[in-house]
């Protein structure tokens, strides 16, 4: 069989597996949610052997020290991924929801009501942790899951994949088998194969570094939803209470720098240049954190870091749009709220953004102007994440305008149909 | 300049555009709105000259009698846009509403609102009222068009597009003259050229047969919302009224069968087919319709049918996944609601189907399991229509489920963001 029938037949089974997902009740699903972590745990010893192979197969590959912890399993982390299958079991049902209802004239009852989205493709690189966390939110909603994680974490994602499978066969026989599918080759053509079945794929997500997402979107035929990086901004305006400014460039760049949600650039009001920056600079000095500063902050920046472990250059046009995933900040002066929403059109990802300021006309505008999935006046660009804002669990972070944005919970794997109850209404 | 860069030109315009249509209140826009209708209006002689310049190319291109009918203007067509406009003027805003609000444990407040998409590329063919149509309804939503017509329709499409910026631009002098524009090229490579420009489109929606559609999908690397066909099923369940049946067979298919949401095939229960049938047929056939009927259920409609206009013959595989856009009807003989399920999902377009029945538990089953975007229990297929659903107006129907699905009106044409606010949260 070639690659092409392959996938295809892998993507057909998909979608059967997802009409039969359709028809689980809430209660059939969270048992096998608890099944399945209960299997996980069991599977243990398997899966650092699995996990082991692996390891070998990333040596061999010569991964770095961080990926290799990534794609590392212990106890801990196995028994991290159980308890957040236990945590999917107990968020509420998505599906079913009604989102509108309306009675028209001729007496046609319309409602609107969440409902799956069929086949998801979800495609990672190395942390097996995500073919449990991606798979247990997809089967919430009734989604059947085709998962392509790195060819180094094969063996650790196929017998995972094979657990949550085996664990809720156990407890719900009717439990189709295809619901959760591994793609079984490292073959690189096998993405683009799987992506081009717009007859039964419904959604493509992936997770990982620029330069996958890019590939993934320019091969697909089907819906892509994804963010290509996180180029987040803090705009200190002129009325910003600076003490509350600082906290918040602080956290949002120092927290968890390699996260999406951390900031790249402090952009500061002329207005409070001159106050702002060395005592902004002086903290994060205290991460010894690396600025790339336009013009006219350079110097107070570079005074205020005199004598500790941060260093300061001039910002290049590169750096702008640049995400770091480190203790590196840009820092530019600009004037008033027009050009902070300018340089963030110009240089942003669209992901989120944050204003400090105790004007709130000032702050109204910019959360109305700046187009992005996530925009905070006064608090921390980091809370874009789906825990943070009561999702419950998160399976990514969109940056698209069509279907989900922002963080991606339970609610945004549903789409929506019309049912229309009538009384032999036809139309005149 | 190539034709790259003409278009990136173009594109780069309708997002500079964009970020200002944004900034325009829900009164500015129905002032302009009501400017281009009677701007349309007072162009009624240069419209019909320009039309005319058109006609004449679809003359020397051959264009049938249908399509040079669709394709002409007139005084009442041109009146019939500007109503259209004025309607559209007369809708509810339908971007900043608020969709969710939170209150995190932290104090931060979040709040989910609708926004414009952004850039909006409108694919389609002769009709030149979509250029009013639907420049109108995405100015509403704050949203750039980019609009490409049939070549047969250029001089029209542009005089049209200009009407509406000047007419607008008078009654509002910061309107952005380019948030509509046509693409000035008949160029077949304009398209793929657009569709690449993923930094600044932000949406295709292709309106037309499949052929163009399933083109446009196949080069888009941008979101593209559409439905190739409509492949609509009625399906007369056992413990159908009959009566009631018959009616909503003959105006699924008879009403104006030209429609997506016309009925394509009915699906009867053998418990019923040989009272149903025949009635069935003996209706249809006074609209004359060809029947492509499967083995069973052939004999009792050619017996049924026998003296009229109508015609059957043995339905072909193909048959099943056809539009018809006619008087033409396939008819196949099933076993209970799962086999009417299984074939609406073998060979449905995910469009519009409905059930016919008394009895409660199938037809909630059907609304179910059913995967399409509209779902109907004892009303027409024909429903299935933002007018109909209270929309006020449709810039097109969706069978794609990630973003809108049914019927598109205003609140489909929205994206979303969340906005925070708080008071100084950072993350622990």
């Amino acid at each position: 069989m070639g690659l092409m029938e392959e996938m295809t037949e892998l993507a057909r089974r998909a979608k059967a597996a997802s009409r039969e997902l359709a028809r689980l009740s809430a209660d059939d699903k969270n048992r096998c949610l608890r099944a399945m972590a209960d299997g996980l745990i069991a599977a243990t010893p398997g899966l650092l052997a699995a996990n082991a192979q692996d390891l070998e197969v990333g040596k061999s590959l010569g991964l770095t020290g961080a990926m290799m912890d990534r794609l590392a399993l212990n106890t801990d982390r196995i028994a991290a991924m159980a308890q957040g299958l236990r945590e999917v079991a107990s968020l509420p049902e998505a599906l079913g929801r009604v989102l509108d209802t309306r009675v028209r004239p001729n007496g046609l009852r319309l409602r609107k009501i969440s409902t799956p989205i069929g086949v998801v493709v979800i495609i990672y690189e190395s942390r097996p942790n995500v073919t449990a966390d991606a798979a247990s939110l997809c089967f919430k909603t009734g989604n059947a899951t085709i998962l392509r994680g790195g060819k180094e974490a094969l063996h650790s994602n196929r017998l995972i994949a094979e657990t949550l499978i085996s664990s809720a066969k156990a407890v719900l026989p009717n439990f189709p088998e295809h619901a959760i599918q591994v793609v079984p080759t490292a073959d690189r053509e096998a993405i683009p194969a799987l992506l081009s079945l717009t007859q039964y794929v419904d959604l493509c997500m992936p997770r990982g570094g620029e330069g996958l997402i890019r590939a993934v979107t320019e091969c697909s035929k089907v819906p892509v939803i994804k963010h290509y990086k996180g180029v987040c901004h803090v705009y200190v305006h002129a009325a910003a209470d600076l003490a509350m400014a600082e906290e918040i460039v602080f956290n949002a760049k120092c927290q968890r720098p390699s996260t999406c949600n951390a900031a790249e650039t402090v952009l500061v009001d002329r207005a409070v240049a001159a106050s702002f920056l060395p005592r902004m600079a002086a903290r994060l000095s205290t991460k010894s954190v690396e600025f790339h500063a336009d013009a006219e902050s350079l110097p107070s920046i570079a005074k205020a870091i005199g004598g500790t472990s941060s260093v300061a250059r001039a910002a290049d046009a590169k750096d702008w749009e640049t995400e770091y995933n480190n203790y590196i900040l840009n820092v530019a002066v600009v004037d008033g709220v027009a050009s902070a929403i300018h340089h963030i059109h110009q240089y942003g990802s669209g992901h989120s953004d944050a204003i400090v300021t105790a004007d709130q006309t000032v702050a109204e505008r910019f959360l109305a102007e700046v187009d992005s999935a996530a925009v905070y006046w006064n608090a921390s660009t980091r809370f874009t994440d789906g825990g943070e804002y009561g999702m419950g669990a998160e399976i990514g972070i969109s940056t698209d305008k069509v279907g989900a944005r922002g963080p991606m919970g339970l609610d945004e794997l549903c789409s929506y149909k019309w049912q229309g109850f009538g009384t032999g209404q036809v139309r005149p």
